[in-house]
């Protein structure tokens, strides 16, 4: 298995860590340097028509996009270390947590950096007016996430799962926008600081 | 079991062609009037810190947010009549369509909508240019639709999924945003015709 990713984007980030949390490491990493268009050739737009990374290719050459897809394959074919639940009512908490972080604090997170900075202006419009809206609303979601994780060691309680690992990349990935975790926010601190003492941050 | 919702909006009516397509029938439906607020009061905040509908109450008092993680609990609890695949590969290639429909189609539908119209301007700051924005998004995910249906029955091929229904939902809220299938895009209008003749699609 390959999986093509661009080391310091946030979302290759999510599913190294994911498979350090499972012990999986029969995968082999192959860097495209997406800033000066490596994901944009014909090769790589057959394996992914949305030209993304991360991207998962099989040994037989199936190809599947999309960090939470591929990591729905590794949990569904290594159950060990559920990460996104086993029951339905886990199972579906966990995903409620994980679209929240992604819809209000990992996505706003990416186009804040895209449409302030322009880093991708050669293939898209940036709105700057756009960017600073999304500003707002990391700064709002930082907030419900600050006052969830007083009562909660993680973002589901005890266990360790999968929307941590998003909300934490997100927010690592906002040293780009220039947001860091202010004294506003002492358990949104104590939980960055615990995530990031797990081995797996560092994958 | 209780789902908040209100009936026009796309998202609730995905979970309603959900449970259709499912035939799970002992759901009771709560309409809220989200654009007069009543999706903002207290009450409704302690089912929903992010005051979104649809919502799933379960009998115990219990509440799951969020479209998809409801699809899910259902999906897990009623096995019967998978829309999110059965093997680990079906399950990840249904993800992966299900988030390109998603981030590349029903979410900037449902901005286009917002920033354009200036829907919910009462709790939100409409960005004219970004609505604009959106709306070309909107267009170049309909043509590669288009491309991929020419050679697929539904998404995936031959068997309807969740995806579909994300994407028939998104179309058809297209309306608002003045945006029908053209004659340039006639293999999505098959797959819209075939979708919308099934049961489920009057939910």
């Amino acid at each position: 298995m390959k999986i093509y990713e661009m080391k310091i984007a946030p979302n290759p980030r999510r599913v190294r860590i994911f498979l350090s949390e499972k012990n999986i490491s029969d995968v082999e990493f192959v860097e495209l340097d997406v800033q000066n268009g490596e994901n944009l050739t014909d090769e790589f737009k057959a394996k992914n028509p949305l030209k993304k990374v991360p991207v998962l290719e099989l040994d037989d050459g199936q190809c599947i996009s999309e960090t939470v897809a591929i990591c729905r394959y590794f949990e569904e074919v290594y159950p060990e270390t559920p990460l996104m639940g086993v029951t339905p009512l886990e199972k579906a908490q966990i995903e409620m947590w994980q679209r929240w972080v992604e819809f209000y604090f990992m996505i706003p997170t990416g186009m804040c950096f895209q449409h302030s900075s322009g880093y991708f202006k050669d293939r898209m419009n940036p709105v700057k007016e756009w960017g600073e809206e999304c500003r707002q609303q990391i700064f709002k979601f930082m907030k419900i996430l600050n006052e969830h994780l007083e009562g909660n060691t993680y973002l589901l309680g005890e266990s360790f799962c999968i929307a941590d690992i998003t909300a934490f990349c997100a927010m690592g990935f906002n040293k780009v926008n220039r947001i860091t975790i202010s004294d506003e926010y002492p358990h949104l601190a104590r939980w960055y600081a615990l995530v990031s003492a797990r081995p797996s941050s560092k994958a």
